[in-house]
Formats: C-alpha cells, structure tokens, sequence
C-alpha cells in the first residue's frame, strides 16, 4: 500500500470516529435524529474542512469525493441506534475522541508535507486538523473545547505530527510511521485522559 | 432572466431576510447599534462566506460587488429602527430564518453545480451555505444553533438543495425550479414550527 | 522602510499582542499551560487566517513563514511565567486587545489593497481581520465576544482602516499613514474604554 493510500483509509478511520463522537455528544444532549447527524458531520468532516481550506485544496477532499459523505451519516446512524447508556457516553466520547485526534493530526501533516509546507508549519496543520472537528463540535453544542480544558490534548497531537514531519524531512516514508505517530498520539492521550495527567496551571500571584 | 440573474437575486434577498434575524438576535439581546450591525453583516454573509471559501472562489462574492455589503446594513438599520416588541420578535426570527435558510440552500446548491461539484456534494453545501450564517449568528450571541434545537431544520434545507441538484442532474434548467425548491423548504420549515412537529429522539437504554 | 516591510512589522506585532490577550484570558480561565498556547495561537494568528482565507492567498503567511509561529508561542510563554495578579488581568486583556485590533484593521486593509479588491470590501476586510482573533478567542473560552458586548469596538476599527483605504485611493502611500490609522483606532478604542462611551441601544417599544 503506497502513501496516498494509508494517508486516504487513516482519513476515513479518522472521519468515522470523529462522527461517533459528534453523534454520541448529540444523544447526551438528547438532540433528535437530525441534529446528531449534523453534529456527527461536522466533527468528522470540520478538521479535514480546515485543514484543506488553510493549504487552499478546494474544494476539500470531502466535497470531490462521495465516500467522505457517507462515512460520517453512517457513523450517526449507527450512533443513534446502537448507542449505549448514558452514563457510558462521556467514557466511549474520549475514547474515539482520542483516536480521531491522532489519526487526524497524522494525516493533516501528511497532507501539508505533500503540498510543500516548511516542517514547523506542517506540525501546526496537523495539530489544527486533529483539534478541528472536536472544537467545532464543542463550541456548536456548547460545551467547553476539550481542547481547553485541563488535560493533555494538544501535547499528543504535537507529538504524532513531530514524528510525521520528522521523519519527512529525514527523507524515510515507510507506510508504518504515520501508523506509530497515531498511535503513540492515541495512548498518550488515553494514559492521559486514565492517569488524570494535568499540565502545570499558572501561579497564582 | 436566466440562471445567473436569478441566483444573484435569491442570494441578495437572502442576505437580506438572514441580516434581519441576525440584527433581531441583537435586539433581543440588547446589544447596540453596530453589535447589531456585526450581527447583522455575519448572519447575512456568514453562509456565503463558507460557500465561497469551500468551493474556492475567493474573494468571496461579498467581497467583490459591494452591493452585497450594502444589502446586511440597510437589514440590520431598518431592524434597529422598525423593530416591533420584545414579545414577538423570536416569532419574526424564526420566519425570516425560515426565508433565508430557503434561499440558501438552493443558491449554495445551485453554485455549487455550477462549480463542477457532482451532485450529492452540491446539496450537502447547499445544506451548509443554508445553516451557516444562522450557526454564526447563535454561536457569536450565545444561543444554542437553531440547527442542533429540536425541530426540523436541516431536513427542509436537504429537501431544497435536494430539487435543485435533481432537477440539474436531468438536464432541466427551468428559472422556475430554485423557486420552487426555495417554497418547498420555506413551507416545510415553517409547517414544522407552527405544528412543532419534531424528529425521533434517541432511545433511552 | 517600503510598505511591504512596514506592513509585516505590523502583522508581527500585532500577532504578538493578541497572543497575549489570549494567553491571559486563558490565565483567568484558570487553563493550564497548553490551554492557554492554544488560546494564544488562535488569538494571536485567527485573524489573520480569516483576512488569507477570505482573499484567497492560501496557505496563510502565518503556514508559510515560520516567525509567524513564534512570535505567539513566544507571547504565550511570556505571559504564562510573568501574568500579574488576577485582579489586574481584565484591564490589560482590554489594552492589548484595542492594540491588536488597532493593527490588524490597518494590515487587513492593506493587503486586501495589495490584493486588488475595492476600496468598501478593503475596509471590511479590515475589520473582520482586526475583530477575527478576538471574537475566536471568546467563542472558544465561553466568553461573550468583545465586538457585541455593549462598547464601541467596531467603529474604531473601521476608522483605521478606512484611512488606510482613503489615502490608498487618492494615491498616498507614505509608510506613516497605516500606523496613524492604527494609533487612531487605538486611540479611540482605549478613550471608549475609559469614558465607558456607548452607542445607542433600540428603543423598547
């Protein structure tokens, strides 16, 4: 499989769980059927949106190619039937959250590399499309952005953006690294979300 | 009047009913004469906004023919003005909100054709250009979208962009059609309010 | 110093201050230290993202220069480590916040100049590039944005950068004139302040 083709399935992955997201903070907020596919679209579409409006790929990948469209309605439909209890929404949120993050940040740097942004910029597109979809999410359905709240989010996304460019720009584009970089984003993400790791808060003058 | 003649007129009188609803939002919430006016000019262009920028054609048309400037603050000056009392201004909201919903979503579908989008793309950015500047207009004023609440909104808009990207598909290029399409989700949106019909919620396991 | 280079300064000035304005709402927000880099990323470089994306010069200056990237996370860390008691936080949020709308409406209208687009839509790139970072850093941390609460906060933006669009269109470019527009806006934005001048509210019929 060459790179276009792991970055296009990671794309995909990444739009599914990203929709599972949007879809469950949908049920917890006991919208209707229709309100959680929108929501379910704009988390697993709203990072890719950003990320190809900012290296100006438009229209973005989800406007030229069907596929993109029925991956997220099939993520809320099957939310909406299948979800579990409330008092598990908050727990699985996190989880998918999570893998959408890093599978988002990895192919957001990729896709800079491709068109021809330094090394530095390419890390910060990766962070803005992996952190994209679940603000928009948060901010639509008024919660605090996750990525605000007092835990590490932006932090794993760096990282698994850092591995893709660095190893770019070290000329090594094996199929496997952007598969580490999202991993090694998604269980530092979890142990973070499990361990309850906080970042340093500002003193208190 | 052909095509061209006809989408510019929609999307002007578009702007116009979706400037009202954003300079009523301020009204409502006392904001002055220019929050009034930002709210008026955001709600009015936002959609065509992210229409423009996600299809490629910047700067948007907002941008380039000032008579689409001048539409948003002549709406948000006669609100500010000749708006009624307190309590009947969500009711005026939610009909000019029907208007322009209806009349976005069939000239962000119809633009979006005209763009080479292939079908099932052009409608799901007419549903956008439609829902987009309402979003905005909530998320800047703090209200929750009209789009998440629960009622039929996204539905009538697909209902709309749906016509216009079937009636293109086969070959029929009426000037008749956009209006229709823009009648059958106004008719819709406002049926759904008077008789708040509402979509399925999600079970409760 | 030609207007090229005069411009740019601005940018980068303008990026710095606006970063710190995020950072210390991330501070009373009581965001840890990754928050309030993000807060102070999008603060600092959403505006200018919005004006880029809106005239179509993708990616933005801030992915294609990387002193673009610094100059926030440099303000960011400053404010982190230095931030003065929270008592003090609201006033200095609204000193640099009128700086940073003071140059980004100048360097907004500006570049749409470069750009070629008319001297009306100039001027509201202008504003919409000066109120962009603010209106996301409140959106994303749950705040009420500045530009609706009940202050004169558009108008002077306005004023910059239509001085700036007036002496472009009578053929003036002295490298003074952008920052006499900007000292104006400040002026002005910093006086309302102050005086706690308001614009007229709707009458209450």
């Amino acid at each position: 499989m060459d790179g276009s083709a792991v970055l296009h399935v990671l794309d995909l992955i990444g739009i599914f769980v990203f929709g599972i997201t949007g879809a469950l903070v949908g049920v917890r907020k006991k919208l209707d059927v229709f309100g959680i596919q929108v929501l379910a679209l704009v988390t697993g579409l709203g990072g890719g949106f950003i990320r190809d409006v900012l290296i100006g790929q438009t229209p973005p990948a989800a406007l030229r190619d069907w596929r993109y469209l029925v991956v997220p309605i099939v993520a809320g439909l099957l939310t909406f039937f299948l979800h579990p209890g409330i008092g598990r929404l908050e727990r699985l949120v996190n989880l998918f959250d999570a893998a959408g993050l890093a599978l988002f940040c990895v192919t957001g740097a990729l896709k800079a590399i491709d068109f021809g942004l330094s090394p530095i910029s390419a890390a910060l597109l990766g962070v803005l499309s992996g952190i994209g979809g679940g603000v928009l999410r948060d901010v639509l359905s008024g919660r605090v952005p996750v990525v605000l709240r007092s835990e590490i989010y932006a932090t794993p996304a760096l990282l698994g953006a850092g591995i893709v460019v660095v190893a770019a720009a070290l000329g090594y584009h094996a199929s496997w690294v952007p598969i580490a970089a999202a991993l090694a984003c998604f269980g530092i993400r979890l142990l973070a979300i499990r361990r309850g790791w906080n970042a340093p808060l500002p003193r208190n003058p």
